[in-house]
């Protein structure tokens, strides 16, 4: 998909969410249980009650590979439901030598046909460039992550006087550019965003940690936001687990929509 | 696997090779191409022909999974079929927020039963320590790797005067033990063995880029043996792929052999 057609979705919709598929089969409602594949089922029912609210699916690769070729599978049906005009993110953070990154690069963009993977920038160049090679794929580099194991490294400061966080943006950004390369931003940080949006104006950033994580939605807008919208924002848990009853797909529907309401305004 | 049967199985086959399965199915023999499942009978070929002249597997999990089910079926077999006190090594390079890392952790260590996993540091402590809770598995955290890309990052100067990938082992190896980390260190950049082994005396290293990637095996060993010798020493391409004859496997051995005997004299 490309830079193009995100953009489009977006005013159509007047939504910039991006509903989190980390589904998990000890959180769903018992009564699918029954079904053959109970992680499709449960997805296929939350992506009927929000797919015309958000712009894009992130599905959590971990949930997936943990069920072994089930999960697999689960997967592979889950990315050919999606409907073709929404945007589907692999979220494996991915990054090898460069002879491997190409084969991570060949599973979820030819094999499984995700629009794009999230990567992890720690062993460098020539572990993000085999992915940038696919026409209208993209390549979700970790910026800023949100949790507090960001503070680690990612917050480091370097010789030159910016963190270890800015230098990934500033130097990673130039082995692509806006139209195939984005960044994970976490939400918790939106006091860092005004930087962020210095070293990469025109980026589209992918925001997790919405709802449990603990963000907060407007402000990370008001930071974040630029001429093209250029935010991906993330809820996975407050949307997907929003209720275990018959009708948990209406109860995510409400909450997604609560989401894009907030959303719409900024349109 | 526990330290002491790691160090047990290296004295008594007077090596610490680790046989590198990167299998792909365009590079193996052209005649195993009639079998079911062409990937699995190349590994227990390799492996049979290996098995008494080194004491880990690593599976690149990239190759596997770009296969899709067919791949984590194969994978999946050739853990099984590697012989219990042989170390297996799942080199997924994986890491998240800490309840996604918990899944990473379930897939590998519980799933597919491996001994240890390979993960990168960039996310932090709380993406690191869930594969920490597994009694007798092992995290192997990318310390300094042996690609151009690590260039980018690894080696920046912090504030404080040190390297970045310095800085991972010297905060990393504190979440956990020399019972239950290890560090990739990429063999190309030897001269800094003894730095690191300045940081983490005690800890094994899992070097790779013996052969194809180019490091030179007497000087990794000189720099980088410990007490207990402290090291598993990785080849891929140049075993697996020595040859693509019908005698393929024997000629794996003839490479195998040549550097178990180049390691036992270290012994």
């Amino acid at each position: 998909m490309n830079r193009n057609k995100i953009i489009e979705q977006i005013q159509l919709k007047k939504s910039f969410l991006c509903v989190g598929l980390d589904t998990d089969i000890s959180k769903i409602p018992e009564h699918l249980l029954i079904y053959e594949d109970p992680i499709f089922e449960f997805n296929k029912r939350i992506i009927d009650a929000t797919k015309d609210l958000c712009v894009a699916y992130k599905l959590n690769i971990a949930f997936y590979e943990s069920m072994g070729i089930d999960g697999w599978e689960s997967l592979q049906k889950t990315v050919e439901y999606i409907p073709e005009d929404i945007f589907t993110i692999a979220d494996a953070k991915r990054g090898d030598i460069g002879n491997t990154s190409k084969k991570y690069a060949e599973t979820f963009f030819s094999t499984y046909n995700f629009d794009s993977i999230t990567v992890a920038p720690y062993m460098g160049e020539d572990s993000i460039t085999p992915f940038l090679e696919y026409p209208n794929k993209w390549t979700i580099v970790l910026g800023l992550t949100s949790n507090d194991g960001s503070k680690s490294f990612q917050n480091l400061t370097l010789e030159k006087g910016n963190f270890l966080f800015q230098e990934v943006l500033e130097s990673s950004s130039k082995w692509g550019t806006a139209s195939n390369m984005m960044y994970v931003v976490g939400a918790t940080k939106a006091k860092d965003l005004q930087e962020i949006r210095k070293i990469i104006p025109e980026h589209f950033l992918l925001i997790p940690g919405i709802g449990a994580q603990g963000g907060d939605l407007e402000e990370v807008i008001k930071n974040g936001i630029n001429n093209d919208i250029g935010l991906l924002i993330n809820s996975s848990r407050g949307i997907i687990y929003a209720s275990n009853d018959q009708d948990f797909d209406s109860k995510s529907r409400n909450e997604a929509m609560k989401i894009k309401n907030r959303m719409s305004k900024y349109m």
